[in-house]
């Protein structure tokens, strides 16, 4: 057996890098009779072989510099997981030069650059594969390529972020404030030190732009999706939710629309009947809707060096697999179209609306009626509490589009007898 | 583009025909992007062709004869929908004679003759793809030898079957009892007339051991599958069962144990904060867990024509794209090992047992030292309440083998003061 070697090399080696180096050993036996050849990581690059590691590289597989990798003529496929755009991308687009097929979880890199990537692999005939750049080992990007191949996808709503999901369900199980959620998050070293990418809502958009990509056959520009984050949200809110059976999460919605696709990333109303609600922790799910499949769902830990591992390692697999039969290029780029982006006011769901009023008679009747002028409909109003002097009121919206319901809350923050606006969010229709 | 095209051949033109046939033409584009080349059903076998259709086809195409399509030199892919094992296994096996690659959902087929199927796809160098057989078009077979190629699985949790599975969701939600719950399911058509496949564990235990081959990498032969069916299930069950914070499902479970492959199908308590106990209707979920991935869920519509067409028509993809790039046999056959299977009788897990015995003092001290005196200890029992002159006892045992406990039955069986151990099902653990 074995004897085809494919040789891989490692641009990065921390935590991921380590965690392919692990599989590739642990369980060789399997991999090497699935992929039908042996694969072996020859070299792998870091620029700090000091720092304490999960798993020790032999010397003679170490080197500082990445470009030898990218040069080495023994080596058929290059991991890249050094993560931001530079220098991974010269570094990519180099590997594609000399022929080398790339594996690539890089989220931002393939949302930025996705297209020029692709287009880079096509031209020289190598393959290009990122299944861990979205959702880590949950293999939904392989799914919509391949097993869901003959389906037209319609909608994507997914939590695509571990760390918020986390946070999140802290606030809601436990009752706690975001800022105490979110330090127990980074004591568990689920949120960096710096952790906007992740409660800014970035790192979702760059994996709703690859998989909108992947799913509705066309490259989306990454300024098309609309985010929003969540330090906004209160366990007040959490628990106005859940009275009206909702859960509150961070999701990632994408939907292939007669007036183009929407794409937009921000906390949402989840029904406590959906698949979705029940997604806690640090787990990540994507549900998809599309024709002839209808709703499905795959879920799984989406961050971690385990299941971001076994990404890359199926993703080498793959490329193996490609080599020993001359198949390189098998699943090319998948977006053939051009699809406009669709804006978000024209957005249709309903709305959570939740504000602090002057607890006088009238005030209600003035909001309601600024809601009215503006054409939106409103399916509840409760008072639900006095906040010293002021009396909180939360309101739903029937479905109407973003834009009267934006005019209507900056009319209503303009009363004299309204205080703030403290929350506004939309609600997922089942 | 579609310079190439790909000549497919259908035999059987039922639902899942229909399905496929309409699936191929109404996302014809899409289609022809991804397989990068044209993909065109040549010919449909069917024995009735008077009877009515979701999708008409033209006359050109349909043959009674479905040896006309495995004979005909320009079809390169047969697709095999007719179901049970002959003549399904005899055109499937000529096909490949002939050179022709197939795509098949029969899960009877793959459970019982995978083994021959298989080698005789190796030795044409054709592919040979079941999507479908397991979950219908959750993409769950393709999941675990390509994207999930790097784990070594260990576990198999899943609820294979949507007919019981919408019968237990009847029964636990609106406490039907079963005879009810099973005539729903069959004016929604969800059963048929003869229900035995299903209610009996035997159509779940098809897709079990095809799917734990494979997993596991080992052909699984489907006598090894311990089977048993929801028909002894009572609403009384459910109810104490979510008294318990459980829910009853029929779970289809595989493990690679030390001992051997542990592979059986029957009602299980879930806890409910497992993600399967969530699972209701139809709807279809397969648990998985290895290493390094961890846990991971597919979820989706486990039956129906368009769901099993999504199957068909990703296989059919597949198979394209190797014939567009000479490289058939892409992704053999897995089941490189011989691994053992395990006796149910070792099986370790907790179980529930309710009896109804005579209302007196010491028969309790009787049951439980029974059970002490084979080693079965016990965590709880409560009397639940009276039925008629007898009492209602719900035993639950802590971790322990099958043997014991079933030897424990047994003898409790033939005491003069238990009238009846009502029932006696397996609890899954977290």
């Amino acid at each position: 057996m074995a004897s085809q070697i494919v040789r891989v090399g490692l641009l990065g080696c921390g935590n991921v890098g380590c965690g392919v180096l692990r599989i590739l050993d642990e369980n060789r036996r399997e991999i090497e009779q699935r992929a039908g050849c042996g694969i072996e990581v020859k070299k792998a690059a870091d620029i700090d072989w000091a720092r304490p590691r999960a798993y020790s590289v032999p010397h003679e597989k170490r080197t500082e510099d990445p470009w030898e990798i990218v040069k080495d003529p023994d080596i058929e496929i290059v991991v890249e997981v050094i993560g931001r755009t530079r220098p991974a991308l010269d570094l990519v687009l180099a590997s594609f030069e000399n022929g080398k097929s790339v594996v690539t979880c890089n989220k931002e890199l393939m949302a930025k650059e996705g297209r020029r990537i692709m287009e880079a692999a096509a031209e020289k005939g190598v393959d290009i594969c990122f299944e861990g750049a979205v959702g880590a080992g949950i293999p939904v990007i392989r799914a919509v390529k391949e097993g869901l191949a003959g389906n037209r996808m319609r909608r994507i709503v997914a939590i695509l972020n571990g760390t918020t999901n986390y946070i999140l369900t802290q606030m809601a199980r436990e009752g706690r404030e975001f800022p105490e959620a979110l330090r127990m998050a980074q004591e568990r070293r689920y949120a960096e030190k710096d952790p906007s990418d992740d409660i800014g809502g970035f790192d979702p958009a760059y994996k709703l732009a690859i998989l909108a990509s992947v799913s509705f056959g066309s490259r989306v520009a990454l300024d098309t999706v609309y985010r929003e984050g969540i330090e906004a949200i209160s366990p007040v809110d959490m628990g106005y939710a859940a009275e009206l059976g909702y859960v509150v999460k961070l999701l990632a919605i994408g939907a292939d629309t007669p007036e183009g696709l929407e794409l937009r990333v921000h906390p949402t109303l989840v029904p406590s009947s959906h698949p979705l609600a029940h997604v806690d922790d640090v787990f990540n799910a994507i549900y998809l809707e599309g024709s002839p499949i209808g709703e499905i769902m795959l879920f799984g830990r989406g961050a971690g060096a385990e299941s971001t591992s076994s990404a890359v390692a199926g993703d080498i697999i793959d490329i193996a697999r490609n080599i020993r039969h001359g198949a390189l290029g098998r699943v090319p780029c998948t977006c053939f179209e051009e699809k406009s982006p669709k804006s978000m006011e024209e957005v249709v769901s309903k709305h959570y609306i939740r504000m602090l009023v002057a607890d006088r008679p009238g005030v209600l009747a003035k909001i309601a009626s600024i809601f009215g002028n503006e054409g939106v409909s409103i399916a509840s109003v409760v008072q639900k509490r006095r906040v010293g002097e002021l009396a909180e009121i939360v309101l739903i919206t029937h479905q109407v589009k973003e834009r009267p319901v934006r005019r209507a809350i900056e009319r209503i923050r303009d009363l004299e007898d309204v205080d703030t606006v403290a929350n506004w969010m939309r609600l997922l229709e089942e």
